[in-house]
């Protein structure tokens, strides 16, 4: 079987000896190499490689049997690969960045809750002061309310149970899913918001997502509540957002995704108040080459068997 | 039963309900009056006020059988109460700080690990820049050393073992306690810290924990490990923390506690490079009063029938 890797995760000698002792027979190429400039691309039966390189490269290796890619998200692949290499099994990123995301989002929770901001300016300052410290709360005894239950949702519901949070989830049809308390049905959104200390927006962006968390649906959080997006910009309204911080209806967010990236020099979200801003980079830590390398082994074990992939894309479904 | 309350954490009706409910005759005071000016104090026999108002007030309630504070650390309430108040069971608050001491640790950790104050940066200059990310690194698979198996040690052990670290504790005898992957005795600490990839010191402040970790030990903590102190000060060695962060050998450290508090205005901590300082506040969150309250009903329950009391304080012992 022959395998094609684009090398953007430094593939180590040890790595593409773990890739062939599964039975494959391994290019790599540099990330501006083409396919046919390092082998016979109509002989690739397996490739290793991004959204973005396919879409330069389209048409290239005819006949590919399996695609696998780190992205989790299909809506900045858009429709034409899935039309052009339509025969092959595309297998995307989900699963792979649970852990740092997770860590990301209890990370940024914990941070409101402790007035974290606050005490850095008095440590700025050198001042020793209890200013503030009335304001600091606990996750310990909070409802944490996870939009989405894959591997981000599930990654995040062991980490805040164990903080001592109730975990409710939401996910397409309310199946129960380990690690939550419970789980409902997205259609039965609007009664759990204002039940929620905190929400965790863990959802892919489809075109059912897309403007899930509009303006009423933002003021109908609790006050003091707290919101965190991981996954993807435009779920939430920005604008709306913005006006409950300010009003302090909201006791603080953290977004790691927008709906225009980059963040613009110019957005106001860089210094709305009680709003932390990161540049879509929570599902990356070092560790990440390790998850990549696992779900690179765990496919192709799964294509030579014959049996399933891990988080094969159905484009008609959006994820 | 009459019990006696300094009115610190505003007792609310209802808390003093409950109280009442177990069958004490309860009087309260403000902090600033005396016991003798509120009721007959000869008659006190249990009372709940802190080690300052007992130094004020020395002498007064001399049948007093329980003395319940929210202390947790005898170091800083001297040998004389101990003496005058020898007749009595003089309880602290060890176990009430738990939950939100492991909170501030875990927190501390993951922004260091995230790199929290780099991104914050990019925030205020309104960057969106991956520049640092890769030096963000993720708390899972990490090997967590946690001096001090007791409740705040424990309530850390569950939390850094729900993100998927190995949990090694170091207590007294080394004996096993239920959340820890391993328990060793404080005797055979040494090869432990080169292991470990990060340090939370948990112990009370005795004269077998001040000066624990001393230059030496510090130094032989590997490389880019991460040190958090969330009980005591004089247990590091300040300077020798501060040479480590400054030679890059930690990648970061945060202090909740310091050798001298309030930590003076001059103090080249307040600017040490990847050092985090707050105040001594990490146990104070809004649910304390909930957990003090608990202890209150806990012990006055057990004083009552004559059952051992929570954290009753042995002074030759040292907590």
């Amino acid at each position: 079987m022959k395998l094609f890797a684009v090398d953007l995760y430094s593939l180590t000698p040890e790595d593409i000896a773990a890739i062939e002792a599964l039975g494959y027979e391994v290019t790599v190429a540099k990330p501006d190499q083409a396919p046919d400039e390092v082998c016979r691309d109509e002989e690739i039966e397996v490739a290793l490689c991004e959204h973005g390189y396919l879409k330069k490269h389209m048409g290239k290796m005819p006949n590919v049997k399996m695609i696998q890619m780190t992205y989790a998200g299909l809506d900045l692949m858009g429709p034409e690969l899935f039309e052009v290499y339509k025969d092959a099994a595309i297998c995307g990123g989900s699963g792979i960045y649970g852990v740092p995301l997770a860590e990301w989002s209890v990370s940024k929770v914990l941070d409101i809750y402790r007035c974290e901001r606050h005490f850095e300016q008095h440590r700025k300052e050198h001042k020793w002061s209890w200013e503030g410290s009335t304001e600091t709360a606990e996750l310990w005894g909070k409802t944490v309310l996870l939009l989405g239950t894959g591997d981000i949702g599930a990654a995040c519901a062991r980490r805040f149970g164990a903080f001592g949070c109730r975990v409710i989830g939401v996910n397409t049809t309310g199946r129960a899913v380990e690690g939550f308390d419970e789980c409902h049905p997205i259609s039965a959104l609007d009664p759990l918001l204002p039940a929620a200390d905190v929400v965790v927006v863990c959802l892919p962006r489809t075109p059912a997502t897309i403007g899930l968390l509009d303006a009423s649906r933002l003021a109908a959080l609790k006050k003091g509540a707290v919101l965190v997006v991981n996954s993807r910009g435009r779920i939430i309204d920005e604008e709306a957002l913005c006006r409950l911080l300010d009003e302090g209806h909201l006791k603080g967010a953290a977004l790691d995704c927008f709906a225009t990236e980059p963040l613009p020099e110019d957005s106001p979200l860089w210094s709305q108040k009680n709003l932390s801003v990161t540049p879509h980079r929570g599902g990356v830590t070092k560790a990440i080459r390790r998850f990549v390398l696992r779900r690179y082994l765990d496919n192709l074990a799964r294509y030579r068997d014959g049996r399933p992939r891990l988080a094969r894309i159905d484009y008609s479904r959006g994820y």
